[in-house]
């Protein structure tokens, strides 16, 4: 299958969404989307296992990156595409082909940008991070990913979402000692003593602070919860796993003090972590983008593959067509008017006056 | 291997001791007691699956049950059985092959007790209730466990134990709403939900009724409790399992009621129940067994197959030379001149002027 990077862009998402390629298996689409770029003459092309990157090399003052994920969720009878009016239904339609037609039509139309661009089409990003593409990357050739500014071309309604939110987990235990329940005043319930867990959480009162005038809002919460023996037996222990998402610019280590101290009576261990970006758009490449696209940002909460660009030291914002609650629906859709505005804004900023 | 009856008890309790009795495997055991009751012309016989039975007919004013189990929870290295001082060591010394070999050496040597005994011997009572010996025969042939009064010989210290507490568990159910957990906001988290039933658990001051002149202790206890969807999820639904142990008069209709009560915001569901039984010593053939006993009865807490005699209106106790921690323990073992005490004890009883 060619993929035709001159066809409009509602045609070419609707050309990526009928090849499937949900995580680990994304050769095929990986294949034509190489296979597509390959042919441009004004982009140097790499292939990295199903990772394709296509640069321009025109030695502009500024490089900016622009990225997506090739991979889907598992398609749930939801193919082939279907436009309906104004809509394309699909699997993959918002997140993030809509997207990904997006950045393959600035990569194959912008022949001289008034940056430098490096597109990086990725794969993995729907599975758990240790198979992530563009984490891979960042690992073994950070270099590819070097940049002055980033755009992800994950859902955002069409509006940039700056930074996200760290999250961190832990299990926090409430000790307890084994008895017979019927004799229950000759041991002590770890599953009552987890009520002063949970008293902490029902009063804890989330922060919502302002970081480069964008609001986040953080969130404490038990995901799960774990205890008991036998059915007579009092329990010795009791595990509630929370959740805590904190706003940039905390760090997990910061995080991970915050919950020791929030629940300093208890065992804390960490399960896992992932860090917070700071929206990074007082960088003078963001500020350039936030005028070309127009609106007001506002805060990513959940978390993105934004914070891989923070941590390379590189400034990143959201910025699709796609409807972040209709990712992963089996009614999964995106307005076609939405790609378009978002491919006219993306090209505005990327041939607008040299910085 | 054959059992002798006329040996003393406690060279008797060590030969019941060496024939292994796990439950479901005690068919030798079963087969060497039958076999050594079948001997004796003064007792008619009988047998029912792993079940001995051997009662007098001697057309006194009253029967009288003396019931115990004969398997034992698993080996645990603790065979054969071994004699330090005055402690007979090994698996069943306690539980309650003590109280087995009481009720072999009573029903061998009183030829004309002062009242009518029924002895049973059964199996299977340290495993689910549904395989249990004895309540297997109050289903099908409950004309044999018919009686005024029953002993248990399960382990009591050699104390007398009346009653016992009945035992319900439920599920309580906090509902809640999914959401992703950096959005929590979206949805509500059951397990911050569950906090409640916990507080009406942490606050829950259990009765101490005195029934019968005995005070019973009752207890309210969380046994389990999960709850959790994922590790990004805002889980809307947390089911804590809770154990009532409830003093007599109480049924499990009332003790249902109850919960249903203190729980009354939630979806409580019964998981399983068994009933409480009362004393029972005002009853003519219990004051007799208590007068010629001796000592203060005490209320047993831990539910027991006296609720089983309960259940068909026959009062029972539990008195058995074994000490109850010691029961399935690796180094269980039981004291032997309570072993004798109990046998003398017993003796007097069934010896004494008819009623």
């Amino acid at each position: 299958m060619r993929l035709d990077l001159l066809s409009d862009v509602e045609n070419l998402t609707a050309a990526l969404v009928d090849i499937e390629s949900v995580s680990g298996d994304e050769k095929a689409l990986a294949d034509a989307i190489h296979e597509a770029l390959a042919t441009l003459p004004h982009l140097i092309v790499e292939r990295d296992g199903n990772v394709v990157l296509a640069r321009t090399s025109l030695g502009r003052a500024e490089r900016v990156v622009i990225a997506g994920h090739i991979d889907t969720v598992p398609v749930n009878g939801n193919l082939p595409s279907r436009i309906e009016g104004d809509r394309l239904y699909g699997c993959g339609t918002t997140d993030m082909k809509s997207g990904l037609a997006v950045l393959l039509r600035l990569a194959a139309t912008i022949l001289e940008p008034t940056r430098d661009v490096t597109y990086i089409c990725y794969d993995c990003e729907e599975v758990e991070g240790a198979r992530n593409g563009l984490a891979r990357l960042a690992r073994t050739r950070p270099e590819l990913l070097a940049g002055d500014f980033a755009v992800l071309l994950e859902p955002s309604g069409a509006k940039i979402e700056g930074g996200c939110q760290g999250t961190i987990r832990v299990d926090v235990t409430a000790p307890g000692e084994r008895a017979h329940s019927a004799r229950a005043w000759m041991g002590a319930n770890a599953i009552h003593k987890a009520g002063e867990i949970l008293d902490i959480l029902r009063s804890y009162e989330p922060a919502r602070p302002v970081v480069d005038g964008l609001e986040f809002h953080e969130g404490l919460n038990a995901v799960f919860v774990r205890g008991g023996v036998a059915g007579n037996v009092i329990p010795d222990e009791c595990v509630v796993t929370i959740n805590y998402r904190f706003a940039p610019p905390a760090s997990a280590v910061d995080a991970e003090a915050h919950l020791r101290e929030l629940f300093g009576g208890f065992d804390v261990k960490v399960v896992d972590s992932a860090p917070a970006a700071g929206p990074g758009l007082t960088h003078p490449a963001a500020a350039a983008f936030v005028a070309a696209i127009g609106g007001a940002p506002r805060a990513k909460l959940g978390w993105t593959d934004v914070a891989r660009f923070a941590e390379l030291g590189i400034p990143a914002v959201n910025y699709g067509p796609g409807d972040p609650p209709l990712s992963h629906t089996k009614d999964e859709y995106v307005e076609i008017p939405l790609i378009r505005e978002c491919e006219r804004r993306m090209r505005d900023w990327l041939t607008a006056g040299s910085p």
